[in-house]
């Protein structure tokens, strides 16, 4: 892959999925794969996977598969699981606290240092994480200055629907580059900043609708 | 839109989104919308919105657009916003207990009513939803009993990765039909079960990589 490639935004949203699942089957000792088995497990049909891996100059070969080790090595540079970035969490209420304390499986890349929340209380709730160290919660105001000071350039938010922009703007203000919104609502940003949308609402809505019309949907396959 | 009309996946994730934002439109009340306004909302291009659609009949006039407490209604019957969908939560770690809390904004056919943990000690955590009304936990080996007698047929899937696919296992024995999925992994059910995934490492991971990585994905417009 070259930085002139273009990779369809759909392959990179799977890249994730396949680092993952390569990274259980390399800590089970399993040295090889092929497309099938990949396609049964994370459940893409076996083309998509073929199609993804060949923008990544991963070719399998016939009668032997891909070599997980190589595959891993490979996704992991892509991935930078080498380079640390640091989180914070603004919003503390329930999700974010749970968020603060949540453990990012298979990832070594990701640090949440800190927390930030418009009710002064929370400063004095304490969260530690999963080694066990205590993060601390700062008041809004502080954003700016913190954020900088610490260099945490990805952001988690989720503040309530009514100050979602507001907040986001000074995440931006604050040099932050990524943002994973948990708000209902979506963030409008600059170009430079991407937006990652986790919709808890949307998402039971979208099963809900699904376990009722299942016969009526087309199947991505 | 007949019981033999064929929605793309795509489309019927997109439902959901749009709902919210007609409800959020509606209790503003603006009376009607053309798909560049929703467009610019939402972050999905107007030509998509108008297919979308034109899926379920609605088809906007020009200089008009789409008349918002029409399309709301509509919506609301194909959402089954009128049907109330009772949801278990399993697995009562720190992730379960914010989800047990959680406001499913706009949503008045989702409750969820109780918890299942594997660790007895769950049973006595004090966990009120939103109408600060006491929600029961009950061990996993009660999952199958408790499910059938108060006919939930939704569940919110927060074990470790471990145990996932066995619990998975168990709540299709119990009956349920959805499943909303916070595990790692990808799970296997029978074709009469529907799963959405949210998985918040690939989430993160996938925001970390387009991060470093915007200038060569292609956009999806």
């Amino acid at each position: 892959m070259t930085a002139d490639t273009q990779i369809p935004r759909a392959t990179a949203q799977r890249l994730p999925i396949y680092y993952y699942y390569l990274s259980s089957l390399h800590a089970a000792g399993i040295k090889r794969i092929n497309s099938s088995e990949i396609s049964e497990a994370i459940k893409f049909d076996a083309a998509t996977v073929r199609r993804d891996f060949s923008y990544f100059g991963a070719l399998g070969k016939r009668g032997f598969g891909y070599d997980v080790a190589a595959l891993l090595n490979f996704f992991s540079k892509v991935l930078s699981q080498d380079k640390l970035n640091k989180v914070a969490v603004v919003g503390v209420g329930n999700l974010g606290q749970a968020l603060m304390k949540y453990n990012f499986v298979h990832s070594n890349n990701i640090e949440i240092i800190m927390g930030f929340d418009s009710d002064p209380k929370k400063k004095t709730v304490q969260i530690k994480n999963e080694k066990d160290e205590l993060l601390p919660v700062y008041a809004v105001d502080q954003l700016e200055t913190e954020l900088k000071k610490a260099d945490v350039t990805i952001a988690i938010l989720t503040v309530p629907e009514r100050s979602a922009q507001q907040v986001t703007d000074q995440l931006v203000a604050a040099g932050v580059k990524g943002i994973l919104n948990f708000s209902p609502i979506r963030i409008t940003v600059p170009n430079s900043v991407r937006v990652q949308n986790v919709d808890l609402t949307t998402g039971m809505q979208t099963l809900i609708y699904f376990v009722d019309n299942f016969k009526n949907i087309k199947s991505a396959k």
